[in-house]
């Protein structure tokens, strides 16, 4: 089922990144009162270049028209939509350690659309203590809490040895789609979509660019 | 400067972060006692192919013959000095808030080489406080911090309003890699790097896919 048509070319993960891009430029744009940007400005504000952009959105339909730039209000919309952030997203998060209570409070997800509406964790000391206001629950009772809620997205933010099988739990559960900081792959099968953030690689990334390439990126 | 001699080729983003996960199961295998392991198995463990490994590692010499696998010893050495990580990294922490008391306590950053050595605020309400035995000290003072403990990362985790000029300063006092959290891209010029980790813009992933595809990842 798509929102947006038939998606018959494969979009690319860089591509998603800078709708999201376009998405906060246009939103800085439209508080700013502008009601038109050109390519060449939404470009240089993105960091790319006009073809790139066109490019990016030719796979959703037609936009702009050449030489008159683009409805701020308008594309906007556009990108909400095909970003399936028209919607209001229920998120659970499993893992109430540092990292997990720290994303609990993360301001910018609820402002974004994604809202944490239950806390899981398997240390029986935390059952009932408060994640910014939600009580952490017992991953035993996840069936049944994310049945309540309707909750479609979960942030895996355990140790590495638990996140597979809290995945496999919270895939059985009915959660589509994971976000995972745990530092370790997780596999949850062909329905669901997973994203991973090991940060410890990102560090890594900039080790290796300050060995290999005098820290010179393009 | 190469510490593996001419990188002619551009090495991909994701050749990189296929070689943080292979660092990752070699690891496991050596604890586990193996000495030596089969590309086929190596692949699998890591999602990919044989192929896919060879050419990752082809940048930067030759490892293995053909037929008899990689010595996992030696391969995991010889990635570890690819990352540069046959060394150790002092990071900054720029920004107390939530997410970067988090990222203080995050152990994966040590265990993998990354020594948080000075934590940065703005808030005079924070300064002296411990993060994780840490003293916050003012951003004013960075200057004299890195250039006394010869830091070289920074962690920006400042709301998205200081994080360009937080990252000049840093820049100036002699930083010359950045993991970026602040919802907000900055440019810190070209001779130094940045990775970019925007907490939401994963989440606005999975919507995407969730709306567009059926959540079916390839």
């Amino acid at each position: 089922m798509s929102a947006n048509g038939d998606l018959n070319t494969r979009v690319s993960d860089s591509s998603v990144r800078r709708l999201s891009d376009y998405h906060r430029i246009l939103e800085d744009l439209e508080h700013q009162g502008a009601d038109v940007v050109s390519s060449a400005r939404l470009a240089a504000l993105a960091g790319t270049n006009p073809a790139q952009i066109r490019k990016d959105l030719s796979y959703f339909g037609s936009f702009g028209k050449r030489g008159s730039g683009y409805r701020v209000a308008e594309l906007r919309g556009r990108i909400l939509e095909i970003l399936g952030l028209t919607r209001r997203w229920k998120v659970v998060l499993a893992g109430a350690g540092n990292l997990g209570q720290a994303l609990c409070a993360y301001k910018q997800f609820t402002r974004y659309g994604f809202d944490i509406v239950a806390v899981f964790d398997n240390d029986p000391a935390k059952f009932g203590k408060l994640c910014e206001g939600i009580p952490i629950s017992a991953l035993d009772t996840c069936e049944h809490i994310i049945e309540a809620t309707g909750a479609e997205l979960a942030i895996i933010a355990t140790p590495a040895a638990s996140a597979q099988a809290v995945a496999e739990r919270l895939v059985k559960a009915g959660i589509r789609g994971f976000l995972n900081f745990a530092p370790r792959q997780v596999d949850t099968g062909a329905v669901t979509a997973v994203r991973h953030v090991n940060i410890t690689v990102e560090l890594e990334w900039l080790s290796f660019l300050l060995c290999n390439n005098g820290g010179r990126v393009s």
